[in-house]
């Protein structure tokens, strides 16, 4: 068979990495396909210093990648949502089956690009946009496609997860690791998108989609940075048998589909909580396969290489596949997906850690606590630190499950209280299963 | 589109399982495939209690099953090598496409039964004979096609977790575990399957296969179970820092493949090590990704029914695609498999632990370690436990990574001398590097 004609655009890290599996793993990949992958079209907008495409077609002008009539496939590594939407639509109107790590590209504008590509009966795989090389699409959308998916729970930021396990291991405050983190370059020069969550919640509302057969909505997705968790939470935490962890979590309700990603207590005996420094790993629990879960690199050239490259031969596999037959983009046929509500954080349900720092007076617990039970807010433990007297103390809550408005509404008023000092802060727990 | 129509032979607990998801499960399969899949014709030697077949056609004659011209998709899930497979190969016959979990069957007679179907162009999936629910062959054949993949090692039989994890935890004896494993439904009446390893050792030789591209090799794989393994022993790794668990491990190596089922250390803060219980889980070193691992349940109805039905799921929609674009049954191209050889057991290479019962004298330890060193042995630690004078003590030894063979030579020598009490125990020792 003649071989498969890959044009790709970028030639950042991901791109790099592409290109050495490519090269590195030709024969073994040939000795899977049936047939060559070859790179033949290569758009970037400079030179890159030990990047060697000889032999290759190098274009300034992406677009030329994307419309080029001998491109089968087009792999766009290039990021940002703009000119890579773009780039992406051109290919398509010309026809070529698309392969993208765009994370942002997919949570935000996937539900139109997957139209028009279903529309031009051709396919865009991105394996690559969530957990790196963990091949965590593939398992949901095929591998566990007999169960109805009741939930997931993943660490699915490197960056995030590295500076959490450095706080808790070595004592030392967000900034502090958040710059060893820079210097390492583990987080960009500009990390609001992985402290405050919001590279997370693009990958969340992938796999919320992929798992619930749900349109991609990245805009519902609650979002909840690392950026203010403070040393002394991740002690009382600690010392209460948990972890704090950023989770991305996806829940099929009664009432609808809750998706949030934030810090979370989870206990220090689950499997999610021993995940450490840039580790991803993910969590799904499958009502025929139970509890499943998956780790693995989640970032970094040849991780996400590895992706791009397992879509890479998925495509060329399924270049005669009756579109129909494919597997869809989204796990359920276009005209099957569930109209599920997203839930506002409001309205979700789960237990509480709240740590208030309170004067030690007479009949303040019985104040705060009674105004809990009023709000039907139950607790499971309340430790009071040790404090010098007459001065604030802090006080620890852990609920039960309950309903996050009705706690919003116990701690305004308890916020209100004389004895009680500045804000509470207040962390969301969760129990997994998947134990140690 | 027309359903998919099944026929499925047995009706034990995974069948029973594999008719539970289907119905349960119904409409959910519908909208991720675009049509039904409706079990046609059931084939049971006898019937079984509470299990509903109304409206589906029932034979006592499994053969009728199999040559059924209005079944698609043939289910095999009878166990078993020998009558299984004159069924599956009167499936092929009649050009039906084969799910089976039946990993003897596929682990001692797949090279045939591939062949055999490569040649009608039919597929027989197979994702339920390894690992249960967890989507491990999909992850290793397709979501790491991009790897040259190094090695794996893996927990694949749930009943000898269980067995190991309680001796460990609760100091119990391997008999009186079993016993109760038994009880509870986890072990067979003969458990020799399941503790001495030959059910694991199916299941590597299926894994190797498919991440190397290797025929499959069964009569090939090292087996050593767990029905020997002493208290004291799990006791002195625990405090040298270890867990002993029973590993299949696979890895390609220089001078060939090592195929080897053994109780195994490894560093108690390796994920592996972690995984207790029931559980199953797969560790997978590729040149891209890195280190990944999957998790879950490796038995049971609801989780091997869970891989049976993502099969048919795959099958389903594999009908209308060109047979030499399938995913190949073994990865690589029937006509491009390796031919690497399988190394015998004395020359595979790692660490390991011995435990030697010694008369406490004057020289026998200088004794020991100088004929160690004449065989290449060399010791990372000594460990000689507190005994009385003039009484037999326990010596434990750590080795570097030896030759096998070159252990053995030595051991064989330090048995005859006269200090030595009674035969070595001698475990071997992994470094996997997938750590807490």
């Amino acid at each position: 068979m003649k071989p498969i004609s890959v044009g790709l655009v970028g030639l950042g890290t991901v791109a790099q990495g592409t290109l050495q599996v490519l090269a590195k793993n030709r024969q073994e990949l040939t000795r899977r396909i049936g047939r060559e992958i070859e790179v033949t079209h290569v758009g970037a907008r400079r030179d890159r210093d030990g990047v060697d495409l000889s032999g290759v077609r190098v274009s300034r002008d992406l677009m030329a990648v994307a419309t080029d009539p001998e491109v089968d496939v087009f792999v766009e590594l290039i990021g940002g949502t703009d000119y890579a939407r773009e780039l992406i639509e051109a290919a398509i109107d010309s026809g070529k089956h698309v392969v993208t790590a765009n994370k942002a590209l997919i949570a935000e504008h996937g539900n139109q690009l997957f139209e028009k590509a279903q529309a031009r009966g051709v396919t865009i795989a991105f394996e690559a946009a969530v957990a790196g090389g963990i091949p965590v699409i593939k398992a949901i959308r095929e591998g566990l496609a007999a169960n109805q998916i009741q939930w997931l729970a993943g660490i699915i930021n490197g960056t995030g997860n590295f500076i959490l396990t450095a706080m808790r291991e070595d004592g030392r405050e967000f900034a502090d690791v958040l710059a060893e983190a820079q210097a390492l370059g583990y987080a960009e020069a500009d990390p609001t998108f992985d402290v405050e969550g919001i590279d997370a919640a693009h990958k969340l509302a992938i796999l919320a989609s992929i798992a619930f057969g749900i349109p991609l909505n990245f805009d519902a997705v609650y979002t909840q940075g690392i950026s203010s968790i403070d040393l002394d939470d991740i002690d009382f935490a600690e010392e209460l048998g948990y972890r704090i962890k950023h989770l991305g979590i996806a829940r099929r309700t009664d009432a609808g589909v809750e998706l949030r990603v934030h810090p979370t207590l989870i206990a220090d005996t689950e499997l999610l909580a021993n995940v450490n420094g840039v580790m991803n790993a993910v969590q799904i629990y499958g009502d025929a396969v139970g509890s499943t879960l998956l780790n693995g690199s989640g970032a970094g050239s040849l991780p996400t290489a590895s992706a791009v490259v397992a879509d890479l031969v998925d495509v060329a596999r399924a270049l005669t596949v009756d579109p129909t037959n494919r597997v869809p983009h989204l796990a359920f046929q276009p005209n099957h997906l569930n109209d599920l509500p997203i839930l506002p954080i409001e309205a979700t349900r789960c237990p509480f850690y709240v740590r208030l720092l309170v004067r030690d007076e007479v009949g303040v617990l019985a104040d705060i606590t009674r105004v809990l039970a009023d709000h039907r807010v139950s607790l499971e433990s309340v430790i009071q630190k040790e404090g010098v007297e007459g001065e604030a103390v802090a006080l620890i809550l852990l609920t039960h499950s309950v309903v996050e408005r009705d706690l919003r509404a116990a701690l305004s008023q308890i916020e209100a209280f004389a004895a009680v000092v500045g804000e509470p802060v207040v962390l969301r727990v969760e129990t997994l299963g998947a134990v140690l």
